[in-house]
């Protein structure tokens, strides 16, 4: 076997790169589950038909089959899930006997997609969402609740680990479809779409797009292009789009909506949420509030936390489960960051200590030694075999482990060579050489 | 979309379920983070290549192809991986200069199997491997070395979590091979494979097979079958295999070898660890030692964990990197325990604390408390909607959340009715509640 090629698309970190991103996915389920989330994990699988229901998807989904499947064997007909969102519908569905409504769930998963692989997008990614769904109804408290909970993740990923700051865009669907419908405009939809194209073909074309293809009045087009360049970090945005003078009891009620998320974003991190009124997010899933969210020196890579309200999550005929969620693209962000060696770890290894082996017939005494530090939480190695000291400490050295155990109960600091006599039962490293640090350079 | 129902073969856990899935794989990653393990995640695929190179398990591979593939796209013909040892060849292979060797790693992952489900054969499972891997060469003393750090990760299981215990039975190939090969049995592959059926078909059977297929006397038979049938928590076997009067160097080096793992494992949790000379483990791939696990109680899942030592795990023409490694089958074991309900966590979220709600316009104080608890760590949801007592109490009691907060400051224990004054800032519950605890029940 000669050396392997990686396949484009499929992502894999090296250890010290899989530290930062095993770090990343602690921090955000630490988050999750202090707010109460539940973990779930389903199946890599769905059926293809419940994959395929949403058109628009369906040519990124890979298909599984059993090699050696019997002649005939069609009955399960599965493809790989390509977000975590389908799957949780249908693990609602199935579950929901089971399950106490409203239904809280984080899941960090792998999904893939059959996608041209370019940078920030894979065919193979870990996501991290949230979602609250509720049986029949859900309070529309729970949408603030939703992004200020993932607010909270990233903020600890910037502060804790040195990432860069995000900025969250929300808005709201009944926003802009009540605007378009105190327009005059009945198909509301029509209008998002074209508006949606803003940042693609422009200002002057959309308009173009309105004006022609809708019928709408240069005044009319010119007011949704208006609404469209509406951004900001607090309410203000109410009094901009109040300025526009369009009036209808939908616009009130996106407006009161989109207007709470802001002010209580701006409670726990002025600035990171900003009300964006060109946000679509696609046209038939969301019916309320939507997010997407821009990395800092990093908005190339498009959203890389998005969701929303959805009314209808999934239904069983008899029951419909309106829910709200969102979505973090972990390997979106890690790919980039790992790859250009901005965020990275302080060790390969999770060994905080070697302990040297003088020799293979002291090798048990070395033993004892490690047994000692692991029971008091301390990641411990023995070196694997009884090699010139020099040779030992290289051992260490080449996978960042901060210090060398002797024999002669001594243990070394080989970053700046202090020695002292330590004891195993009371030696304690300093806080930060306990485990490996993940930090980020600019 | 009607109710759907379970893939066989595909478990999911309720999110109680989960819980004790999250429990014991924080535990196993504790344990190998402790001894200085590296954790490593590969891609879900492998060139179908790579994943048939062993011919024995092609039928059970899962082919995966984009559904739009590109008419005669055939390049990355893949597969999921069935394990988690192929995928870490190619890893090492492709990577080799970017690791240090000896390589310690860790991976628990899912890997998919096309097999026919049945108790504890599931057709996507997770497992969880440790391997140390030479560039080479590989010291001896890591086969005693996987199996300790693998047997303290279970026993955490068993003490910490009241999982039954395991006992882990050892082999060394080259024992049998000495033994054969002191019989003056050339082919000693052959013999291994009639004994390896011992289980199966019998002691009588497997003699018969050894003198008319194999053309082995009466007594060279009968030495074989003794061999096979000796079994000891201590170094006791050594005798009895000497007792059997045959000689040969690698017989000696066999026993020395098993020898040492029994003894250094007695030392650790006695009894737990048996020289048990009929284990074979497959006969191609392992070249020393070879594990194999039981748990008290389980015996028909059959091995819960299983590995040894492989002289060449990967090789790329010029360097051979020879391994050591166990795999412990998570989901065989969860499936059944927590499918039986004899494997339970005490709520279905990670939530500690419910803080009420009076009426809506309080809701910003109830938020403003779980803030402070969650600062602290303690994990805290807050009620839904503001609805009588008795039904926030409700909320709490069906998923299990021990204490509800109110706004008078008082916060109670839902289980015995307590209820006294407590101060966000201060306030801590007890260490057991924190979070959700996991226990058996035989």
């Amino acid at each position: 076997m000669s050396r392997p090629k990686p396949l484009s698309g499929f992502p894999e970190f090296l250890p010290a790169g899989r530290i930062v991103e095993q770090r990343v996915l602690d921090m955000l389920r630490e988050t999750f589950e202090l707010h109460g989330f539940a973990s779930i994990e389903t199946r890599a699988v769905e059926t293809m038909e419940s994959l395929t229901r949403k058109g628009d998807i369906t040519k990124e989904v890979y298909v599984v089959r059993r090699l050696h499947a019997a002649e005939g064997e069609t009955g399960d007909d599965l493809g790989l899930h390509f977000d975590l969102t389908v799957p949780f519908a249908r693990y609602v569905l199935e579950n929901s006997g089971h399950l106490a409504f409203p239904f809280r769930r984080y899941q960090i998963q792998k999904v893939w997609r059959g996608e041209r692989p370019q940078e920030g997008r894979y065919r193979e990614f870990v996501q991290a969402d949230i979602d609250i769904v509720g049986e029949a109804s859900l309070a529309k408290h729970h949408d603030v609740e939703v992004v200020l909970v993932m607010l909270e993740a990233l903020e600890r990923l910037h502060t804790e680990l040195g990432l860069p700051p995000v900025t969250i865009h929300v808005n709201n669907r009944l926003l802009a479809e009540g605007f378009y419908r105190g327009l005059g405009v009945d198909d509301h939809l029509a209008v998002l779409q074209r508006v949606d194209k803003l940042d693609k073909i422009g200002a002057d074309a959309v308009g173009r797009l309105l004006t022609t293809e809708l019928g709408l009045s240069d005044d009319a087009a010119a007011k949704c292009l208006a609404l469209a360049r509406i951004t900001a970090a607090d309410d203000s945005f109410v009094a901009a789009v109040r300025a526009i003078g369009v009036e209808h009891p939908l616009l009130d009620e996106g407006l009161d909506a989109l207007a709470e998320v802001v002010r209580a974003a701006a409670t726990v991190a002025p600035g990171r949420v900003v009300a964006d009124l060109k946000i679509a997010r696609g046209l038939d899933y969301y019916t309320g509030t939507v997010y997407e969210t821009s990395l800092q020196g990093y908005e190339n890579l498009g959203s890389i936390c998005s969701g929303g309200r959805y009314d209808s999550l999934a239904t069983d005929g008899r029951t419909t489960f309106p829910g709200v969620g969102i979505s973090v693209g972990v390997t979106r962000i890690l790919g980039v960051l790992i790859g250009k060696g901005r965020l990275t770890a302080s060790r390969s290894v999770p060994t905080c200590v070697l302990v040297a082996v003088d020799n293979e017939e002291s090798r048990p005494a070395s033993l004892a030694i490690a047994a000692r530090l692991r029971a008091r939480g301390i990641s411990t190695e023995v070196a694997p075999k009884a090699d010139k000291f020099g040779r030992q400490i290289r051992y260490a050295d080449r996978r960042g482990i901060p210090f060398v155990w002797f024999a002669d109960g001594s243990v070394k600091d080989i970053r700046s060579g202090e020695q002292a006599q330590a004891d195993p039962a009371t030696w304690t490293p300093p806080a930060v050489d306990l485990r490996p640090t993940v930090s980020y350079q600019a």
